[in-house]
């Protein structure tokens, strides 16, 4: 394959959404683990259910509604200080260890994110963490107002970069993201940060009767929806020999 | 309001899912609720997926596929024989012990489903349960080939019923279906299995511990997508009273 451009996922793939756990914990101890893995349930669901009611909204908003279910549905009450501090933590995520190295040893290609994050969040977090030195272009899908995996949001990469989607590389850890990459027709590897066997070894070891675990354990297993992807690699630091 | 027609929706609302863990239980011991809750949880997921991903593919396909995925995160398998016996499940789910008496009482006006079930399924659910005798029409989305929240699922209420939206009384249980049939201008009633206060009360003493209590607790909460329901009511028995 004659790959032209990288693109990549932000959230889960580049960043560390499980990174706002730090805050979370702070603001409500004991707490902490439940709130990150309800909300990010949520914030997904959201973007999903708004896509196909035709009520879109910007992922802000978005981020802001799923973090205000899930303290409702535990009963939690934050002033506006502390749920604006929760909030902020989106535009300061952790990068991924191996995420900077990986995008400089892949620079001959032009290199992007193609994100649900709205403009603001994207830009603010791609500049937080110095990431805009190294990416050609930042693609929010609030162009097209509706979220991933629609194709409409993919086709935002060739509207942006004029690269076809055969010569695309799609890099992303969340399989539904995957899945909505492959079905639109990049090519596409999938950051399997836990394998099957681990998380089956994990289930016979009574570790998934935490509800925790096994909500971040069951978002990263591969889809059933008929598209796998076409490369699989435990991180990103796997990428540069994928393309050489 | 002058309601013309009473819609509801059919698993989760007159049919208990949930009613499938014994065939599970049996198939696979010990493991039975936590087959029965990833599989609704998938069930849901690859529905709103494959709608936004326009690649479409009846309940039954989604329903073996989020059964599949299930059974692979957790380690298990089933020859098909076992598989087979868990889907015939879902041609005689529970109806919930209320639905019979609610309908008989509301005959009156038009009574139909809108159930992103396939026909066969469907058709097969309600004669299997003696329903089809008092339903005006059993309403697939398989007729516009997305599924619900989109507002084309809920537009075929209009072009079977021939009742416009707000001459039409929507019941679901689920939040994502009352959110999207309220954004699409149908009067709602909410059947609200757990208050609020009651999910709190589980967190505060610790029984959403358990991973599959959170998960069919999390999917009984409102959802935070700015569309709320006309009514709300604990059980289909408060139905007749509503519109009297």
């Amino acid at each position: 394959m004659t790959i032209k451009a990288v693109v990549f996922d932000a959230y889960g793939t580049l960043y560390d959404v499980q990174s706002v756990e730090g805050v979370t914990e702070q603001a409500f101890p004991g707490h902490g683990e439940i709130i990150t893995q309800i909300w990010r349930l949520k914030q997904l669901e959201y973007t999903w259910l708004r896509s196909l009611m035709e009520r879109y909204e910007d992922f802000a908003s978005v981020t802001r509604a799923s973090l205000d279910v899930t303290l409702a549905v535990l009963g939690l009450t934050a002033g506006p200080g502390v749920f604006d501090r929760i909030m902020e933590k989106y535009l300061h995520l952790d990068l991924y260890p191996d995420a900077r190295e990986a995008l400089a040893a892949l620079k001959s290609r032009k290199l992007a994110i193609l994100s649900n994050g709205s403009p603001d969040m994207l830009n603010a977090l791609v500049r937080n963490t110095g990431l805009h030195e190294v990416l050609d272009a930042t693609i929010s899908v609030d162009a097209c107002r509706t979220y991933k995996p629609s194709p409409k949001a993919y086709a935002l990469v060739e509207a942006t970069l004029g690269v076809a989607p055969d010569e695309v590389l799609f890099v992303s850890s969340n399989p539904f993201d995957t899945s909505g990459a492959k079905a639109f027709g990049f090519n596409v590897a999938w950051i399997e940060r836990v394998t099957p066997q681990a998380m089956a070894a994990a289930w016979q070891r009574h570790d998934l009767v935490r509800p925790l675990t096994l909500f971040k354990a069951l978002r990263m297993q591969m889809d059933h929806l008929g598209f796998e992807p076409d490369h699989r690699i435990s991180s990103l630091s796997g990428l540069p020999s994928l393309l050489s």
